[in-house]
């Protein structure tokens, strides 16, 4: 018997079961195959369980230790916990039945003596992989390098005051891209942990963003010359650790990439817990995303909305998740894109089973929800009133005044003339929010 | 006697007493012919009143009625009660001697029956104003358009779905510009008060952001049209009166202007209250807005840290001030800018003096934080530890990472040679904290 | 004709017509003689349209205004406006087929040209009323006085630093209780709406907490005298329009009530939006009072999680809602109170069919979501596991350290014994959610 | 040379070298001996230096591991390290000739293997204590527990589901009370830090409030039962670690003692960073604990207005903290109670000389605003206008209303009188706040 089978209390992966399923041990919305808007609901919402949160953490928060107690914690063998782990990760990944993982450098190989060993570590750990890959069907979604959990990270990476610093971050970033291309990665995630300032009175913001732009024009430069095909990713957020991060929402993250030259080659990974400290809606960015023409992949969560940290709940709110899905419907879905879990159990959901019932509970929530927005989408309940209330700008004024070919003269004595009124129309929101709850 | 005298009990302008005067009405601290950091304080500070807080608020909230019952909110002719009111405003601006005001359209002049009477009221009471300002002192710091308080703007203006709405601000906006332009108005301010939405189920971000980008790009060729000189100025804001209004912060401000290839031309208007709506401080989006070349103009003013809402008070907090001054003295001060006391008297502020004790109070707080900022900066004690703080990047190996004359591996080599363990740095925020309180 | 029923585009009241209709004016959930949990679900929900946002309220914010134009707004004679507005409003009260309402005296009856008159011109309408609803099945769940809206209340009623104010609040609170007396209301409400303070600087808190203690205790007093048998009811909120008001939520006011001795006739009105602002669920301020033994009734709304002003959305989220119906029921259900709709339509709805679709919409959503919790509630499913996870206070140790048969010292010094190591038990929180999604 | 001497740079007290001192290691406001307001500055401003900041904190966060790397955190014995610590600390208090500090049971001694072992560790320090304290002038502000860290708490400690957790807490609860005895200590604290729920899906409301009720109770005997003379302090905090901590903020605390009859022996310890955490100005917590006669005690840190956890600074803004003291000092200032710094340096301030530069700039930050303070109440300049403005309620109608002399019916009928109409009066905020700007 395997020390993963150990792990977790069942052996059979869950399976879909239906709605009126009673156990926690089975889908009742998410069946894989089941097509809707053209697509089986695996290839629509590719799903991956991340490294980080649960293989990674060890329950711990700001007023206290450690809570879970996993066995690879403990073990005085960095290398053996690390093989231990991922055992326990991908016998996860085969309870679920999931298309993807994730994980950062530091969540799957254990920190060296000086970055050549880390860098080999890690390539130790990708060895594994690659075996453990060739016989399960789970793929890589994306890597990424932890630029933030060191105390060599504590002002920044890519921003911090001292170039050595870059440095070390641009060593373990080649490493963990270089990794990421080999395991078949489809994207390749920068999250800027620290780069950001805690106080303005230590911070030189305009030196701070230009080493931000040279770093990840950097890696673009390197992707390229390896041959990496999926986008780097960067993701917004907007707060904690720092008290600025530098991503601070889609439209900052936009304007950044508009900055450096880097739309072209940079897409964004957006969370919703990240939208909400950033005062946004997740749609709200996801929607921005798309309309700037950004737009990649999502972390997939719920923050708490009373609480001003990221608290990275699974998600289970099928009506708000329900929209999100419209949206990414009426954008033809994800590309290289998914949804990764970004989201930890509680630290008091100490059995390992917690661990299935969490991402079980989230699939099922996620496939309910695609399957009503696909519904809502087909139906064009939402889209076609949408499309009516804008017809004026499909007109011939406004297609003259959005193509240039109107002054502002010239619009200006139009709206001079004797009896000229336009009159308001109902915005209809609650109308439109109940045309969701049929749906939802 | 003349109405504004009636109006005020005082009639006497409020002069500079010292530090030690108790009356509130004279100045402890503003000494406006002082000279710090190279200017007088007045030419540092260039101070606005604002014709909408104090003269055309009535004292209502959401909750509530009018509390102020000023005359010229209760004459039966609007005509009358707009020169009663300029004629208060200008013994205002007299009494407080400030260099300037600013206005919206709708403050000074009432709506017609049709637009083109708007617009002829508007330039009557223009007239009114260039005869008042021949005898006074006080100039247009901006003028600007109300395009959110008509009902036939609860949709947006330039964002609206019907083009005859965005046609009717575009008139608007003609005729506040060349009002502006007439009275040697230093700038001209877009704000945008409903340019956002509150759903975002009957909202098409993608249309409204391009009619958005089309309004200010043809107010800018109408500019260099009849030969305004000043820049146009758009105010960041995240929300209210709309759910989230496009011009959110100082990033997504700069994104928008980059996307519409509006940089050259368009400044920021930056306001505390609404910098902290939007999650930052006041001083971020300032440095923010130096950083990526698109300051303008400051809003001062103070939000309440623990209301959601845009409270609009009277700056007061000396500390917090200076760092702002502090900001604004590196980048050289202000050049077509100023500071605009978009600020309100609490509604239960009945007297007329609370007008202008409440004006008095506030820039007495900012001259005596820009007369520590002044010290700070010319003795360096901030800016001489920055500079050391990123010396490293003024080495040869920052330059040339930062020239873009190393690749990623390049870098990556030297972090990967034996025993390169860059060392963190204190970032000293306490101490700086404490330097700071050594001049405020 | 009526003028109501050319007010409304339909004459006929809405029906149940089944989950699968697809009009927005037919309920989809909401078959009001339907038994879950042994009552009818209108029994159950006991809705209440409210008068002050659907017939007073003109569509205005604190940057627009109006943008409804109902009739009866522009009205020359304020009675005959208060006329027409009681005809749509019994109209609309018939259309929804809802049984019960709501009202403030200010917003049916105008403020006369001194309280005499305003009184008078409060039982005038009371005699319409008294009429109205002898001919229709709707009754009436609460009055109260609006002691918040004149500028006499702009610096509180009972804690206003005038004791005249006091008096003339005094005079409004018992016309308002007595004709709800008179109406066969169900509960009399007293929000404190500008009881609380912008500034500590001229607020003296202890004088103005005597001061509400007072004027609660003369009013139940005064309700005693009358013979009117329901429940005071005063409202938690925690700012707006005040910076602080005093009744801030559910724990401040439970400790306000023990203060005064008023606990025992005057439970809570607790709302959604006031919940939010205050940094809680609506389920935990429910959930609260109805462990302190202080509720009573529910304004049924939504805030919006992002904006930091009271919105008052009407609720469409039926997973959140079912959570606070499970509550609900786990104490029982309502006895006087029910659930009013403190809810407006958004300004930019301006069609008179928007208030109908609004209130069909969110009675709808309350009707599911009262149905999935009557489920829940009636497996256990969340109940059966919080009696286990508490078990271990029933034992017997458990009952001699509550019940006070333990001192300090005894149970140390079991915990000193040695191997006492009492190990955690997981929360299992991420199964309890998907358990509550199998629900709803 | 003792350890603790290497750790420090300095070896001389930190002392008084008036306001234009330039060195940070000096006080500038500081005179320990000055007189104001009939106290000398160190008796009115009673600093404690706390020990878990500032000697058990590793400058970790959420997203990254430790920074300081002190020596005693790398000891492998650990009583070794706790005595260490213990030089150290003892030396930070004679540098900064503090008269006070405070600590956790697991701040300052070792878990050991059982709880028996834990209480000899903790007792075995405290025999260190009273040694260093017999030769240094700092007292013992308060002790208190750590029931919040260990995993047992994770669910709580009062009010954990299982009782033998309660006996546990209880037994570390009775040690470092009598502990806090035997040192000395001029209260005791208890922080209810996991005294809260994460989801109300899992959690008993009533149950847990009764154990909490029963576990403060129990204290409070054994505190009668062993002679110790201070009050019990619980400390408000809304949420975090928990999602809402049942103390959530000086009101809800109130409304606690007052259910469970502890006012009498039970105080409140009132923190700036918890206060606005719960949306309330610290101000404000000290003024409502102060009008419903629970003030206890302080936390002086400083929270950052922009963000959503506790982020525990040091408190250097000076106009702020005036208001503080002025209410301090309206109340009569400390019995007990005293100014501890529960306050970090940031986690990128690693060397040992930013803990002196931190508590240097707050204590001097302190000390200024006290002298401010005591001027402004001194000259009444706040007081007296308020006295003024509630004058009526002195008067003989005022008195009758408020003692109960008046009915309802009475001070209503006054009312209705022709005539009756209280006009509203200025209530002056921005005159007063101006006024506040003279002192500060």
């Amino acid at each position: 018997m395997s020390a993963s089978s150990r792990f977790f209390a069942i052996d059979t992966p869950v399976r879909y079961a239906g709605p009126e399923a009673e156990t926690p041990r089975a889908f009742r919305w998410y069946d894989k195959d089941r097509v809707v808007a053209g697509r089986r609901l695996e290839d629509h919402l590719r799903f991956a369980v991340c490294y980080w949160h649960s293989f990674g953490w060890v329950g711990d928060d700001p007023f206290g230790g450690e809570t879970f107690l996993r066995p690879w914690h403990h073990r005085a063998d960095p290398m053996a916990a690390a093989k231990e782990k991922a055992e326990v990760a991908f016998e996860l990944f085969r309870l679920l039945d999931v298309p993807f993982f994730t994980f950062h450098d530091a969540d799957v190989a254990p920190e060296g003596a000086g970055l050549a060993e880390s860098v080999a570590n890690l390539n130790a750990i990708a060895d594994l992989f690659e075996r453990k890959m060739a016989d399960a069907k789970v793929r890589l979604l994306w890597g990424t390098a932890n630029l933030f959990g060191h105390r060599r990270y504590m002002a920044g990476a890519a921003t911090n005051p001292d170039p050595d610093v870059f440095a070390y971050a641009a060593g373990q970033v080649r490493a963990a891209l270089e990794v990421t291309h080999r395991l078949g990665g489809q994207n390749y995630v920068m999250w800027g942990g620290r780069e950001g300032y805690d106080t303005l009175l230590n911070t030189d913001l305009k030196r701070e963003l230009d080493q931000l732009g040279r770093f990840v024009s950097l890696v673009v430069e390197h992707k390229h010359k390896i041959g990496f095909k999926g986008p780097i990713l960067i993701e917004p957020k907007p707060k904690e650790p720092t008290k600025h991060q530098y991503d601070f929402d889609v439209a900052t993250c936009y304007g950044f990439l508009e900055r450096y030259d880097l739309t072209k080659d940079v897409k964004l990974n957006i969370e919703q817990n990240h939208a909400t400290l950033a005062g946004h809606t997740f749609l709200h960015e996801i929607a921005l995303a798309r309309a700037l023409g950004v737009f990649g992949s999502l972390d997939i969560n719920r923050g708490d909305e009373l609480l001003g940290w990221d608290t990275d709940q699974f998600a289970m709110n099928a009506p708000e998740l329900a929209l999100v899905f419209h949206e990414l419907l009426r954008g033809g879905g994800f590309t290289t894109g998914g949804l990764n879990f970004d989201a930890k159990i509680r630290r008091q959901s100490l059995d390992p089973e917690d661990l299935i019932y969490a991402h079980v509970g989230s699939m099922d929530a996620c496939a309910r929800a695609l399957i009503a927005a696909a519904e809502l989408f087909e139906n064009g309940a939402l889209t076609n009133p949408l499309a009516e209330r804008y017809a004026g700008w499909d007109g011939p004024e406004g297609r003259a005044i959005l193509d240039g070919r109107r002054t502002l003269a010239e619009i200006a004595d139009r709206a001079l003339a004797s009896g000229f009124d336009p009159q308001p129309r109902s915005g209809r929101q609650e109308y439109l929010e109940g045309v969701v709850n049929r749906f939802v």
